[in-house]
This record gives C-alpha cells, sequence and structure tokens, in this order.
C-alpha cells in the first residue's frame, strides 16, 4: 500500500511548472503523460516536450514507494480544485485515488512505456547565481529570430569561456549579447532554443544553479527542478566582426522616455512597411517621427550629442528599436557607426549588454 | 480655428466604452468610423456596430464648434498613449492635430458620410436606477443560447409592467428570469440581443437611467452615455407554462459550497457527454459524482432535505448547474419536481431571481 500526504500549495505550484510544458494535444498521446514517483520522501514529477524535460520535487509525507502515469494536464486541473490544504493520493495498481476533504477522485493510470524517458546527469560541473543566469537569458533573448527565419537563429548561443559567460541572440537584422564576469567552470559554445530558454528563465529565482554541458544537451539543476535542454545543431554567425567599431557620433537619453516616446509616435507606421520610425539629431535634439496612411506623429526629446555635431537622419524599425532598449534601465548611450550601418546600444552605467540594430534603408 | 482641451483620462474612458463596440474590421470601411462632435462645452463621441450604438459626452474647454470622422480605434490607441494629463485637439479642414507634452500627431479626417448614420430620442418616458437595472439584466443573461440556436433564443426578454419589470433569458434546457419591484413608466415585452445587453451593464454605474421604447429599438440614457439598443423581431417562446408548479421535495444548501463541489467533481465529466454530473439525495446528504474517460469523482454535502424524505438522483450538465446558482449568495433551495421534469433553483432569502434547469436524460 503506497500512500502520500503532500501539501496541496507546493504541489500545485510544481504540478503548474512541469505541465506547462506538456503538450495538451500532440499527436503522440504519450508525449501528453507525466511521471510521478513515490520515493522516501518526496514526489518527483518530471515531464517533456522533446526540446526540453522538466523535473520538479516535492516534500511529503510518504508510505512505500512507487511510480505512476498519466495526463499531466487532468492531474494538475484536479489537485488545483481540491478544496482542502492538505492531500491524501493512495496507489492502486490501476488507479490512483487523490483525496481532500470531503472529495475524492479516482483516476486511471497510463502505461508508463508510453511517457517520454527522461534521465538527468548525476555529473554537475558548473555552477552561476541563478539571477545572473536569468537576467543574462532575458536580456538577449527578444533577439532571436521568430518562425520565419533559419532554425539557428531561433537559438540562444551560450559562451562559456575561461572568466566569462556570454549569451548572444541575433536575427540578422539586430543583435544582443550579454557578458558576465562569472567563472561557471564550464567550457564552450552552446545554441539552446529560445523556446526552451524562456521556460528556464521561468524557473530560476534564488540560490546557485548547477549545470553541465554534454553533446547534445544542456543540463540544469535549479532545485527544487532539473531541466534538460537540448542543444540545436548548426553554425551560429561569426557575429563579432558586424558590431562595427568606430562610432562619429552618439546620443545619451533616459531609455525608458526614449521608449515611450517611439511607441507612441510609432503608432502611426505603417505595419506593412518595417513599422518605420525616422529619428533626426540636431542641436542636442532628437526628433521622432513615424507617418502612415492614418498620420503623421512627432516627438521631440532633448539628448546630449557627443563625438562630432553634424545632423544625422536615420530609420529604424520601431519594434526593434524599443526591443533593443527593453533591457535597459537609466541613462542610455546611442552611437552611431552611419546612417546605413549598425547602431550599438548600451546602458550608460552597466557594461554588460549590448544591442545593435540595423538602419532601414531609407531615401 | 476650433480648439480643444480635454482631461487625457476622462477622454480614454470615454473613448474606451465606444471604441469597444466598433469593428476593428468589418466588410464595410465606414462602419470603423467615430464620429466626434465639438459642442459648446464637451466632446461627444459615438460609434455604432448595426445592433448597438453608445454615445459618449466628455466635458472640454471649447474655441468653436465642429465635428470630424475617423477611425475609432486609431483614435483611441493614440489618446491613450499620450504622454500628458491634458490633451489639445485643433481641427482642420482635412486633418485634427491631437498634441499633449512634446509630442503631436497629425490625423487624416474620413468622410462623415461613411460613417453609420446614429441619432438618439430626446423623450425618455421610462426609469430605473442604473444598479437594478444591471442587477436584472447580468442575472440572466447566461441563459440566452449561443450561436448554435434559433435567433429569438440569442435575446434577452424584458417585460415592463405596472408595477414590475421582468427579465428572461432561455435557451430550451434552462432558463432565468428576475423580476424587479420597480415601476418604470413604460409597458410592453421586448428582446434585445444578449450580446447587446453585456455592453449595455457595462456602461451601468450609478444614478437613474432614463429610457424608452419604440417598435424597433430601447433607448436609454445613462450619464455620460446614450444607447439604442436594436431590438429583435420573433416570438419569445411562452415560458411561464413550462416552469413545474409543484416539487415533492427540496433541498437547501449554501450557493459558493455548491458550485465549488460541482465544479471540481465536473473535471471528470465527458465534455462530449453533455459534461455529465449525477446528483443523488438521501438522509441530508448530497453525493455529487461523474465519471469520464479519466477517471471518476465524488464529493458529498450536507444538505437539509424538506418535503418527502425520497432518494432522489439526477443529472445535470454541470455547466448548466454552475451558471444557474451564480448569481445566488448565501443559503439557496433547488425544488426538484421529478427526475425528468425540470428543477427550480432560488436563493432562500431574495425570491427575484429563479433558475431553471431540465436534468439530462439518465439510464
Amino acid at each position: 500500500m503506497v500512500e502520500v500526504q503532500v501539501q496541496k500549495r507546493e504541489l500545485v505550484t510544481s504540478l503548474g511548472n512541469v505541465v506547462r510544458i506538456i503538450p495538451s494535444r500532440a499527436s503522440n498521446p504519450g508525449l501528453g503523460l507525466l511521471k510521478t514517483e513515490i520515493t522516501d520522501k518526496s514526489i518527483v514529477l518530471s515531464g517533456s516536450n522533446m526540446e526540453i524535460d522538466i523535473e520538479a520535487t516535492v516534500p511529503a509525507d510518504v508510505t512505500g514507494t512507487g511510480s505512476f502515469c498519466l495526463s499531466g494536464h487532468v492531474f494538475s486541473q484536479v489537485i488545483g480544485s481540491l478544496p482542502g490544504d492538505m492531500v491524501t493520493l493512495k496507489l492502486g495498481d490501476k488507479e490512483v485515488v487523490v483525496s481532500s476533504g470531503n472529495f475524492d477522485t479516482t483516476l486511471r493510470l497510463e502505461d508508463s512505456e508510453s511517457a517520454p524517458v527522461i534521465s538527468f546527469s548525476e555529473k554537475l560541473v558548473g555552477k552561476v547565481e541563478a539571477p545572473e543566469l536569468a537576467k543574462a537569458l532575458s536580456s538577449v533573448r527578444y533577439a532571436a529570430a521568430t518562425a520565419d527565419y533559419q532554425a539557428i537563429f531561433r537559438g540562444v548561443k551560450i559562451e562559456f569561456k575561461e572568466q566569462e559567460m556570454r549569451t548572444v541572440s541575433t536575427d540578422g537584422f539586430r543583435l544582443a549579447y550579454y557578458n558576465s564576469d562569472y567563472s561557471t567552470g564550464l567550457k564552450g559554445d552552446v545554441v539552446a532554443p529560445a523556446r526552451s530558454i524562456d521556460e528556464v528563465v521561468r524557473l530560476l529565482a534564488e540560490g546557485t544553479v548547477r549545470f553541465d554541458l554534454s553533446d547534445s544537451r544542456l543540463s540544469i539543476q535549479a532545485k527544487p527542478y532539473r531541466i534538460n535542454v537540448n542543444l540545436m545543431d548548426g553554425s551560429f554567425p561569426d557575429y563579432e566582426k558586424v558590431i562595427p567599431k568606430s562610432f562619429p557620433v552618439s546620443i545619451s537619453v533616459d531609455a525608458g522616455l526614449l521608449t515611450e516616446a517611439v511607441s507612441r509616435v510609432a503608432l502611426m507606421a505603417d505595419k506593412n512597411a518595417n513599422n518605420r520610425v525616422d529619428l533626426f539629431i540636431k542641436g542636442g535634439i532628437l526628433q521622432i517621427t513615424a507617418e502612415g496612411s492614418y498620420g503623421r506623429s512627432q516627438e521631440a526629446i532633448d539628448v546630449l550629442q557627443t563625438g562630432n555635431d553634424q545632423e544625422i537622419a536615420l530609420a529604424y524599425n520601431a519594434k526593434y528599436l524599443t526591443d533593443a532598449l527593453s533591457p535597459i534601465s537609466g541613462d542610455l548611450q546611442i552611437s552611431f557607426s552611419g546612417t546605413s550601418t549598425p547602431s550599438v546600444m548600451a546602458s550608460s552605467e552597466d557594461p554588460s549588454y549590448l544591442a545593435m540594430v540595423v538602419p532601414l534603408r531609407t531615401g
């Protein structure tokens, strides 16, 4: 007789985080299954979508050990609806009885052989603080391409170096990188699907993350979670050579102020013509304009101009501009290499993050 | 030269409430237009989707009078994005200039002849308090049918009688009515589309609503809004004769407790088999069960049984049951006319609301 007592609140959180990645309608119904292991002092939940595997451990009062498989989404809904603070699970051969308060439900078990096989590395050589990893990944993720592009552009590259970890994304029209002065203990470059990176970021909270690299996957332990991220094949573009080194003109301005002004002006921009906004800089004033079928908008902002004092006119996709600014708060510097060559954005205080955006062709 | 100064916050709220009903993509582009009249002391916004017209009046500082037409959704987005607390509009022949802070936008005007013609009744004989009307409409609206049914079932009927206003909805399998002891001053029965009723309820807040009936429409004035609801043709079913009058057995139970239990148990119900839950009443205990492909659930609740003390077994569509309970808080009475004939639900304290649900055929 296997019986488990577990706190509803903890089980709901962990189930939510595992079941989120489980496909609710898959061509292979086995992919919809959640595996639950009842061990000495805990319940261990695991699921996969073939790109990422997630396992969560929930402390529990256990009598006996065992394991079972059932629809992840159904189990999660049932647990979430329970009336009491504590949940009791009683495991039989073909069913598990979930009870709480005056309510009980008997759930049919599925064959565990249909479920995805999930295993985790025991050897975890690398380490990094969870908030640092979260910041490094979430700062660059926006620059990865969406489904329209070549596969490798839909990934986030992580470069593990001797004294540094760098994350990079690019879709060919823009690029973002983030440098951590952090010796993780790992060496090598990997590219992970941006969608899997989103899931990893969601699970990172506090404490030290342990991780490791193999040929095909990145293993992460961020307690109470273990994660496998399947890596992408293909060669990531040699991005460093396209980042300009010389900038005749730069401006400084508050990132929030500029983001709001660009978003507001861009309402008039033509979505079918690259969502174009024009920037015109002269005598310490940045004029932002857009024009489309509904009308034209403009806004003027005071900026600090450095380098030479020439007038500059450029155009950008408004979304690319506001995305590039999103990880920056406070004073920001935009450096212009020319009117048709890439511009570079960075925080004036924190050099970790760099964004590059290619201007639109004008005229 | 026509110029207007208006508070952004008030303009945003009113624009939002008018533009909500304006189709964003209509086969007739004129339907997407918002008409704006600049009068002595206010801006008057109006729009229509052919089922309902809404007009909102916003106080403003005005120089000159005039009117203009433009895309409602674009205007609403632009106003919502403005940086300052005050908005200035300057009306020209072919464009209106919107400015706020350092930002301005010039919006092209559209031909007002393409916009829907909207007019409001000046004569408003009836009256009712806004919260009472909101409660009467929102309590029964759920029982109206969705698109799958005959048109008239998708309406809410309002019966204006000498000393009473009654609202009714039914889809043939369930019914809800709400009686207001309220002498509105109107007489007659009308049926309004449930979707339009949703918009009316959204605009009702405090104060006295004035309204009137004509052959084809219900006119409502709920300041600062004026509304026309186009009425439905067709004969509403003679619903009173299907409401049972005699009930061998009733139970009393807390509405919230029962709703939660039914929702929880219904997670196991088969969505393709009417979302069936079974109720079994015996000796003061109500047992709720459901069974489907994932398993079976049950929950027991103490109830107060009145009438004869026989055991009863019935089945319902769980959604119909929880919908019927939703307007009731506190103690609730369910009266059973039989196991295959309609059951009636009502609050034990407030007799205004009555819901009827036809049980599912069992066995």
